[in-house]
């Protein structure tokens, strides 16, 4: 086996004008094929240097002129009034004063407004039609006969008149450019002329060997405000809101023998976050629109296919419909999937998608400025240190499950500043192929203990919640994804149907985290006492039941937390507050706590019977307890916070929930560092996950091995038996 | 006027033995009543002293004689064992498993076991009773045919065999005398034997001139746990539990036409906080007890009476079903009313209650340890540090609305030791004859806006939520009405109903405070939108509501408060965590908030429609607002904790929310000092709640005073106009 494999498997975004530096960044970084990027166009000279070529294309946008003459065809959403709350007996609205005028236009066709619903939200009524008016020309609604101080909304249909990625780009930026549309395939002409758009785009880009697919149809839900001290209404990466239109409500309702209106969308004004479970509504919308997604995705792919061309699609931006973990995913008939990746949860979400070829585009893009506001590529910018940071993260996932490209984006010319950048992107490039390499001897050595995350969404939702790291870091599940992504255990995502139909019998240690009524603790769905009995059986028979934050909490029973009989402990929401809690002194199981590692403090938290041990507490709260049940266990911890004596905690609870030896082989002795052994490969990893040097000592095979890292730095070593 | 009356308002604990230092006291402290407590006596030698004689008698318990012959009438209580998970096809209980056998015993008596129930906690369903067998000798109860995995729970009726308040003395003190046990007066024979008991007493005290009756028949309940680990299984100040008897629940069967059940009370292991909510059958209960006991008890007052001696009640220990502010407390026909007192609260829950004589006792308690387990008397103890502590708060209140009189209790013996807390008595004493002499002038100024606290409970529950401060503690509303105590406002306290009934008419500044879900936030009663209605209207024509923590919190509506368009905030549960906030930039209102003030940090909170001014923030979090409403407003703090500097900013605010000025006549201008003005006994008193030295400045009659105070010292300054 060659693990010093010098090339492939990097993507580089190529530039016109910087020919040379193209062609020597793709030298030193071993690249084999070269990209375009969003405002970027690749010469004759790049094209025919002999490598791979990937060119952007973002379906639904850049078809200006057609949509022009097609507005009615343009996406849409279900948008509804702040409340407004009746002095008087009649109470008017201007539909768009909330909402940011460039983004929104009122659709008011008749077809539109039979979806229109003016509700009480005091009594939670609609309100009947006779009772409301219209007024076309001032865009106002008026109510009339109101119920005195009630509170009044109107729910309508809105077009979405500028693209929401190019809205973001343009005003971020200050750009000066036309403000694109997106046009909604929902609509036969709209399929009719992107079919033809595709195939006229196939025959005028003969170099490209891949089509990078960004991504589908329908944007992730981004609703703009009228006000600057409110732009951002709604954002929701993995909702349904922007699939909308009186089209694709009408053939819902032939096809579902009902109808959805307004309020199954606007939900209060609530919407329906991703981060809330969902309900039987939703899932028939999601099903829909997926299988609409899917039925009309691979006649795009099966033009490129027809082209000769691979079809790869990037996971972001309008990629609403086609989750990479739903059922139907490999009905499109994708080659690749590219994921831009800040975190290793991510890159877990791409690896462990069923397509053939998974590809990581790592952070920093090559634009001036990056994504959480760093200076990356100005003048007093590092981009170097930000590529260290969120490789580290990275590496981690790759290295218990690998992908096979790496690669990156925006405009090469910046990294001529910036030498040190591209002398690390060599050096990082390298250890991403030592890495690929080593998979393919074989996969790295697992603990045995088998993972499962319950909640809401399960496979579907698998390693992600909605979005980013820094979007959801205040759910506790993301930090234990993060955690997880560079774990040695298998792992897996289920839900509660999962859980019915025997998923258990497959897992050894099943983790349950997040706030009440929340998709990720699961919200209602606990009161279903066959989900119970399952679980208590399953702990009863030896399994570990890891509860985190409010796990399994649901009002109506005897104790908060469905799964307190396990856990052993609960968490009071007023009912007991005048009740005796046990007393507790804090124990120690050895090795299992790392020092530094820490949880934060609930409130309300008690042991339900005193015989639960308590590991960690602050104030007389329980923050980490631990309770035997028939062969197996509970394990709850008040929150969790991803950080590197957390990680190697949640290791540790995993193996002692399991039953299994916490200083088992293939642990390395300083949890700054972490490794990765493939036995068949003949080879450790180990893995420097801080700024600074770092030595440490990891058993495999009997043998201890010492190491000294350098910052960041990845050691691949040569075990001999 | 002479408000330098020396002498009277003052009850004096004396002790046989101690006669000497008894009409000491007496004389120093201008006693005119002298009391025994429990474990003193009085001599002929103190009876004969020419002062008028309490004694205390506790008519439920201090009857062993009888109660041993009566075993089958002593009082009762539902207990619910821990629930227990069935891995088998059966699961026993040892019922006294988790109950203190000092305390309880199984009531298995036919009457008794017909209340039993046996309960499915994993699908809240009762077990029928061919499933569930009792084993009379062992005390066990088998569950049969369980359904697998099910947590169950066995609900039974004990007989209570130590009364509460002996128990805790006994096990505090390490007493060792006989266990005394509590008489129930619901059975006609308790009743004959109480009435024959009662009419021998008065025969054998002709000295008495004063009944305390310590209370009427049924303890807050206590129960207690067979562990150490968790003693106290569940304490309330106000509820019902022990006021249960298989003869009692036959005849509200027979009043009400329908039958409680165990599960009634126990619901689901969490009884019936006071804290939370009540329902129809919780309040058809009360009504029941209370009528009996205002029924039997009057009985007992009336012999009292018979015997030209008059009736007061202490309101602590056995006063559940007495509350005085009851509708038909009157109806007792008691003299006298006797609140021992920590707080300020506690004093105007004395002073309001509609009976002739109002009394506090005073702490230190006469011990050598105090109930805080401070060494009061002992050695180490500062029995006048502490007397000062509690007068500070407890003064304020008198300032506001007066007691007609004082006293202590416990054993006077233990004074000789702490002569500085003889001497401190004295000066207590005369600065309370002051102030209850100046407000026979005429009642202090109040400001105009009238002051009410909406919650579940309303009038019965006025000024005290359950139990002391200290109890109590992590409450908002305790807090505020212990600042509310103190404040110039004419305070109310009204309930749903209420407001339903137009009691708005006469408030001008309403408060709401309290966790979702309480009975102090309102729970489920904020569904009916007549409140939301009446409340909204009232506030657009003038009225301020104040909120806090999570006033009218409840689920289900497009707001988790049901006010927060007249707050203009609202606190998201999880469902708008993808939603945008309105930023904001905290402003100033000069003079509302006083340097000291403070807010803890809620969780979730946003600007509904961004309009509300935000005073207090902490990271991006609204801790203060308020938000306008027609010619009224909203004002909103995320919580209430009462400081020196907390209560001037909660009168601050109830100005401002009501249109008037904040620096009005009678502020003191150092806010560790207050003041009432009595207009027509033209004098100003001015309080230091300070153990330090405090100027001062107030303006009254267009004068500006000027004072140095003393440490807590009281100042009488006359104004001459």
């Amino acid at each position: 086996m060659n693990i010093e494999n010098r090339k492939g498997g990097f993507t580089l975004p190529g530039e016109a004008g910087y020919e040379e530096l193209t062609l020597k960044l793709a030298k030193q970084w071993g690249a084999d094929v070269i990209r375009d990027s969003d405002g970027t166009e690749l010469s004759r000279e790049i094209l025919d240097a002999g490598y791979g070529i990937y060119s952007t294309i973002c379906i639904i946008r850049d078809h200006n002129d057609w949509a022009k003459k097609n507005m009615d065809k343009l996406q849409q959403t279900f948008l509804v009034t702040q409340p407004k709350t009746a002095v008087e007996e009649s109470v008017s609205f201007r539909l768009m004063e909330d909402f940011f005028e460039g983004q929104f236009q009122v659709n008011d066709s008749e077809n539109a407004m039979k979806y229109w619903q003016v509700y009480d939200r005091t009594s939670n009524e609609e309100i009947s039609r006779e009772k409301w008016s219209y007024d076309r020309e001032q865009k106002t609604v008026k109510v009339n006969k109101t119920a005195l101080w009630h509170k009044y909304t109107v729910s309508f249909l809105a077009y979405r008149i500028w693209e929401e990625i190019s809205m973001y780009n343009h005003t971020t930026n200050g750009w000066d450019k036309e403000h694109l549309m997106q046009i909604d395939p929902r609509y036969p002409e709209t399929q009719k002329y992107m079919l033809g758009w595709m195939k006229d785009w196939c025959e005028a880009h003969p170099d490209t060997t891949v089509v990078r697919f960004t991504s589908m149809f329908y944007n992730f839900v981004w609703m703009w405000g009228s006000s600057e001290r409110n732009r951002h209404l709604f954002t929701d990466w993995a909702s349904y809101d922007f699939t909308v239109s009186p089209l694709a409500l009408d053939e819902f309702e032939k096809k579902y023998g009902y109808s959805m209106t307004a309020e199954d969308f606007v939900n209060k004004g609530k919407f329906h976050v991703t981060h809330m479970p969902g309900d039987k509504k939703k899932a028939d919308w999601m099903k829909f629109i997926n299988d609409f997604v899917i039925q009309f995705g691979k006649k795009l792919v099966k033009i490129v296919h027809d082209y000769g061309k691979e079809a790869y699609v990037f996971y972001d931006d309008s990629w609403v419909g086609n989750e990479p973990y739903g059922k139907n995913f490999e009905k499109f008939g994708f080659d690749g999937i590219i994921k831009a990746v800040f975190s290793g949860f991510e890159s877990r979400l791409c690896s462990g998608v069923r397509v053939k070829t998974h590809e990581l585009r790592l952070h920093p893009y090559l634009f001036p400025t990056g994504v959480d506001g760093s200076p990356s590529f100005l003048a007093d910018g590092d981009p170097k240190a930000e590529a260290q940071r969120y490789w580290k993260d990275v590496r981690r996932a790759i290295l218990r499950q690998p992908v096979d490209r790496i690669g990156l984006g925006g405009y090469l010319h910046l990294v001529e500043r910036k030498p040190e950048f591209a002398d690390y992107m060599e050096e990082l490039a390298d250890d991403f192929r030592k890495i690929r390499e080593l998979h393919k001897t074989g996969a790295p050595m697992n603990f045995r203990p088998r993972v499962a995350v319950l909640h809401y969404w399960g496979r579907l939702r698998s390693w992600t919640l909605s979005g980013h790291f820094h979007e959801t870091y205040m759910h506790d599940l993301i930090h234990i994804n993060e955690s997880l992504s560079g774990l040695p255990f298998e792992v897996s995502f289920i839900n509660f149907e999962d859980v019915k139909k025997g998923a258990l019998d497959q897992i050894d240690v099943l983790i349950n985290a997040g706030a009440a009524g929340t998709a990720w603790s699961g919200g209602d769905v606990w009161k279903d006492c066959e989900i119970v009995e399952r679980l208590t059986k399953w702990v009863h028979d030896g399994g570990a039941f890891i509860g985190v934050n409010e796990p399994s909490a649901v009002d109506g029973y005897d104790t908060y937390f469905r799964m307190a009989h396990i856990l052993g402990v609960d968490k009071d929401t007023g009912a007991r507050v005048c009740h005796g809690k046990w007393k507790f002194t804090a124990e120690e199981i050895p090795g299992l706590i790392p020092e530094g590692a820490g949880i934060k403090s609930g409130e309300g938290m008690y042991l339900t019977d005193g015989s639960a041990r308590v590991l960690l507490e602050n104030e007389g709260q329980p923050l980490l307890t631990v309770h035997s049940f028939g062969r197996g266990c509970g394990i709850y911890l008040s929150s969790y916070r991803i950080c590197p004596a957390n990680t190697r905690m949640l290791q540790n609870l995993i193996l002692f929930g399991a039953g299994e030896k916490m200083d088992q082989e293939g642990v390395t002795s300083n949890l700054n560092t972490e490794c990765a052994y493939f036995p068949d490969g003949h080879a450790l990893v180990v893995i420097n996950n801080t700024d600074t040097e770092q030595e440490t000592l990891v058993k495999v095979e009997g043998k201890e091995i010492s190491c000294r890292l350098k910052a960041y730095q990845t050691e691949v070593i040569n075990i001999f038996l």
